[in-house]
Parts: structure tokens; C-alpha cells; sequence
């Protein structure tokens, strides 16, 4: 059952990615797509985002100039990690290279049902996760972010879904969850909506990038706007689809779930050290071994490290990985060099995301 | 179980009250109880609020000289009926004898989710309801009137009571429900706990009255108090109960769901005419039997519509039963006489209401 294998509270890894197409029905980012996203940044060129749904029909629209939007969200659980910043970057890049509007949800009633996170804690890490956010790029300019529990239009959606909404349905994509779980799956529906209300200028072309064990919530959201498109007008939302990025354990989706195996954006130089130097790699059992048999750089979290985030540099990846197989450098040189370049970044992020707490603030302020 | 002998969304009639006390733990409102009741009115004197939950605690606050507040609400889903003056007028006394703080949801979730009125039109029917309300006597002045799909705190109440229900407490409850019926539950605890805020002072004692059926619901709201006593400083509503009205057929409780048995506050003199003309009433299969005999007016739709609603006076009352039981009066005499009394009081209901429409629409206008 689809509630099996994909979990999207959970943590679990998924490594064979080629049953979503035949199985779910998604679609791939193929070399025909990839021709049409402008400008295709590291995400797209590496095969990071690799999969979408309807994908195709939102650059047709964005490609006829129609308007288009982009929607996402966070669970203001914890700070911002290497998984959060994936989904960061996809929205930053349509809003700047499709002139998407962005539409950004802080899911604190989700945070509330699933880790019981009280409404004012979660409101303090959204602020953190706003500001990462902006730092990373995101304009404020053609954006709008909201609460869950402070979005009342959202919340009257998710009570407008219950209606045509079955228990067995929810059991089918999500297993036996508790009530709270299954109501923050239709606020969660009301949040990717949102952008198709007449208070927004009606029905549009929005694309949902997300982590792929999210899937569950796209199916879902698409089968309701279905059912909801005589009375509300809605159109399909689209979605596309990135690949996990594993904790440094190598064992399992970097996930908030797991402090140990998981870096986040507010990391200080220290800490970033002592994980990355502790992380998988792909390096042999003995230095005489790795120098004639060359590391397994397709197995190593570090040399993911660069690919997913910290090398923008297609060529100084191939380097990297030149040299790994070759032998040519141990996993501690390697360590180190990787250890350098992600403490130059977050250096960066940090001081720049700082100056943008008072903006986060502000824009979460509400009434 | 009790969700098969309580159905707070069907019409049966519960000719059995007794087994409220020993099974369900009602409490009796008995001698000690109305002596305590400030100049009791019809529905005190008559037995009609007969049973309660904790209302003895609330009545020993009110002497203590706490403030003590009282919430109910109104699922906004059809013209106000016989049914929902009761609750009405109980709330009303409470607010005019003991300076009782009148809390009043519009259940307009639960209106959605139950019936599938979209809010714009149970918007509405809102205006009509409150009017009704004003009409009876409430005064604007120590209320409180909100819409759930308007009251982002009472929604996120719902969200936040989810966590701590499960699945098998609802079915125990309710029966097998859809989500939306479930939320609306949450939803409803939410409503009756939000007095209890610290925007509205915090804990307070607060008596919830309403018809027997909706016990569930209070049971139901207990508990979640109890649970969330250590977060919000919550008391558990008190509640007082009302017997049904039946339906004029005399067979089920007086319900929107049953149009032609129902006598509405907006009916105008024929079609009250017509439908108290059709009622249901203890008289004989012939007229010479119910000279001889007299009528039965135990079973008579019509005396329990001057019992319950038109009969101020405890002496016409009895007039009335003596009439009957000596076969003085024919059944045709008598609702002729009681057609008489109802046009005339509403009459002057829905005069005094159209000119608080207006009002009405003030205090419902929102943000």
C-alpha cells in the first residue's frame, strides 16, 4: 500500500526511486523538461529534483505567460537543515526565474498535531525559519506567508475537504493515524489551495516542490481540488519531486527527527567539525587499500554533501570525485577540505540571515 | 452504548429519562437545586430543565459572588424552531437573574459538515437566529457572538484537543462519523472552553444549557477540560437539560430535519394554523368517548405546546388539563384557543425581531 511505503512523518529511506514512475504514476524530469526550466541551477542539472507531476502543463502556462505560482511549506519544529534548505531553493528559483509568486505556509497546526509543538514555541522557530529563508534568497516582494492557525481561510478549507472526504481514504494514503494527523492532511490541502482563492485572483497554474515522500499530500491534494472544481474553480496543482538527502549516518533521510545525523543552517563552526568529520563515507577498510582501490565516492555522504549544497562548480565536482576514485586523497583530507567549504557558507548564510531576523519578524506579525 | 441510545444529530425521541441518572450520572434538578434558582421560570417550574452536570458547583460560584459566565450555541442551518427557544430562554435567564456572561457560537463548521450549507448561506440564517435571540431578550450587552469559521481561537482549540483523542473515544461517542463530524466535535469542545480563556479572564464557571441529546458533547467537552487542566487552568462546564419538544406528529424530537412537524418562529398565522390544526392529541376516537372519558392530555402535542412555550401561568395550565381530563373541552375547542394564543405571541415575536435585524447583522458583521 502507498501508506507503506511512503511515509511522510517518517524517516526512512528510499532507495529505489524508479517504482514511483511505473507504480505512482509520476512523471520524470527528463531532458525534455529540463530544456524548458531556464537557467537550470545545481538542483536540476544533477538530477536532485527528478521526478514531478503536471510539471510540464505549469512551464506550458508559464511559457503562454500566463501567471504562475509556486507553493510550499515548513513545519516550525526545529532550525532550518540540508533537507528544508532543498525545498528553500527550488521556491527562491521560480520566483526569480518564472517571476512565481510565492506562496509559503508555516504549517504550526501540523507541527502541533504531529510533535506537539505549542502554537507560541513553533512561532519563534518560524521567525528562525523565515529568516533562513530570505537569507537564502527569497524575495519578500512577490510572496505571501502564513500561520495555519492563523489563516482562517485555510483552516474553513480543511473543514470544507472533511466533507467529501472519507476515513478510508485517509487510511488507504496515511495508515492508521490519529485525528489530529488526518486534519492537518486537509489543512495541509487548504494551505496548497490557498493560492486558487478569489482573494488571490482565482484558479491558477501552481507547482508544490517537495521532498518525494511527500507525495501522499500531493495525490491527495489533487483528488480534492477535483472534487472541489465545480464549486471553487481549482486547477490541478502541479508538483516536482527531490531526492532525500540522507543523514550523515548514510542511513536514513536527513530529518529533524534525528540531531545527530543532521546539519542545519544555524550549525556553528564546532559542531559542523565534530559531524562531518564523523559522517559515512565511502572510503575503504585500510589507507593501503583506499590508495589501490580508490574510495566509493557513490556511497559517501560527504561527496553528497557537495553534490546536493556546498559545490556549485559542476567541474570541481568531477574533480572531487576524480580524486576519491583514484585514490588519490583520503577520506580525512577529503573531510577536511569538504569541513572548510561548509563553514565558509554557513559563515556567510549566518551573518547575512542575521540582519533579516527583523524583516522575518515582521512579516510574521500578523494581527 | 451511548452512541447508539444519544444521537446528537438525530431526531428520536428518549421517552425514558430515568436511565440518564444511574447510567449516564446526570444529576436531578430536585428541590434543593430549584430553591437555589432565582425566580424560576416556566422551564424550572414545569421540570422541563430537569437534569444537569455540575450545575450545583455553578450555582455555589454565583453565591460566592464569582462571575459566572453561560455558552451554548446554534448550528445556523434553518429558521430558529420550538427546539432552540428553549436553549434560548434558558441562556437569556441566566444572563437576566444571574448576570451571567452569555457566550453564543454559531456553529457554522458544524452546520457545513453536518448539513453541507456553505457558510455565505448559513451567514444568513446567522442574522435570523440572532435576531430571534435579541427578540427573546438576550441582551447585547454581557455577550459574546462569534462564528467558528470566524474564531481562529476556537479553531485552534479543535487542533489542539485532537491530540489528545483518539479514533476509538469518538466512535465510543458517536458511531462511525465522518472526519468532518469528528472535527466538528473538536470544534465544539473548543467553543464551550473558549470563555475559559485568558483573552476572556481565564477559568470561570460556565453552564452550557442545552437539549438531552447533547450530552455526548458535553461528556465528551469534560473530559477534554480534565485533560487540559495542567496547560489551560480549565474548569469542566456545568450543564443543565432540557427535555425535547416533540415534533408535532408527536413522535420524534421537534427537529429541522422534520419540516412539516416543526413550528418555527418565523411562521406566519396560517401555516400555524394549519400545522397545530394537523398535531397530534390525546383526544378520543369519538366525541361522545371524550365526553364521557375526557381527553388524555398527558399525550397531547397540543397542552405540551402551552406547557413548554404559551402558557405563562401555572394556574391557566391547569385550567387547561382540567378542561381536558373533564371532557369539557373538545380537541377542535381547544386548539382553536391555543392557535389563538400562538399567533398573537408571534406576533408581536417577529414584530419585535424585524426591528433587530439590523442588529443583528451588526454584531455578526465581523472583521
Amino acid at each position: 500500500m502507498a501508506g507503506e511505503t511512503f511515509d511522510p512523518w517518517g524517516s526512512e529511506l528510499l532507495s529505489d526511486y524508479e517504482h514511483l514512475f511505473s507504480e505512482f504514476g509520476m512523471q520524470r524530469v527528463d531532458e525534455k523538461v529540463l530544456r524548458r526550466v531556464l537557467n537550470a541551477n545545481r538542483l536540476w542539472r544533477r538530477g536532485i529534483v527528478f521526478a514531478h507531476r503536471d510539471f510540464d502543463k505549469w512551464l506550458s502556462a508559464f511559457e503562454r505567460k500566463e501567471g504562475v505560482a509556486c507553493m510550499s511549506g515548513i513545519k516550525p519544529s526545529s532550525e532550518f537543515h540540508l533537507g528544508s534548505k532543498l525545498t528553500a531553493e527550488e521556491m527562491i528559483f521560480f520566483q526569480k526565474e518564472f517571476n512565481a509568486k510565492v506562496f509559503y505556509s508555516i504549517a504550526d497546526l501540523e507541527c502541533y498535531a504531529d510533535n506537539g509543538i505549542p502554537l507560541a514555541e513553533s512561532a519563534k522557530t518560524a521567525v528562525s525559519n523565515l529568516a533562513d529563508m530570505l537569507a537564502l534568497g527569497l524575495s519578500e516582494k512577490n510572496c505571501f506567508v502564513w500561520k495555519q492557525s492563523e489563516e482562517k481561510r485555510v483552516m474553513n478549507l480543511a473543514y470544507v475537504f472533511a466533507r467529501k472526504t472519507t476515513m478510508n481514504t485517509l487510511k488507504a494514503l496515511y495508515g492508521e493515524r490519529n485525528i489530529g494527523l488526518y486534519f492537518s492532511v486537509l489543512t495541509q490541502a487548504g494551505d496548497i489551495l490557498l493560492p486558487q482563492l478569489q482573494d488571490f485572483g482565482g484558479a491558477k497554474n501552481v507547482v508544490v516542490p517537495v521532498g518525494v515522500d511527500q507525495d501522499p499530500h500531493i495525490r491527495f491534494t489533487r483528488d480534492i481540488a477535483a472534487k472541489f472544481e465545480a464549486e471553487y474553480g481549482f486547477k490541478l496543482p502541479a508538483a516536482t519531486f527531490h531526492k532525500f538527502f540522507r543523514s550523515l549516518s548514510g542511513e536514513s533521510k536527513m530529518s529533524k527527527r534525528d540531531a545527530l545525523g543532521v546539519i542545519t543552517l544555524s550549525d556553528d563552526a564546532d559542531s559542523l567539525k565534530k559531524k562531518v568529520s564523523r559522517a559515512f563515507t565511502g572510503g575503504r577498510a585500510t589507507v593501503e587499500e583506499q590508495k589501490r582501490l580508490g574510495g566509493e565516492w557513490k556511497k559517501c555522504v560527504v561527496y553528497e554533501l557537495c553534490l546536493f549544497h556546498f559545490e556549485e562548480d559542476d567541474k570541481e565536482l568531477e574533480e572531487r570525485q576524480r580524486r576519491c576514485a583514484s585514490g588519490e586523497i583520503s577520506c580525512g583530507e577529503c573531510k577536511k577540505e569538504v569541513i572548510e567549504k561548509i563553514q565558509k557558507w554557513m559563515k556567510a548564510h549566518q551573518e547575512k540571515k542575521k540582519k533579516l531576523v527583523p524583516k522575518a519578524e515582521k512579516m510574521l506579525a500578523g494581527d
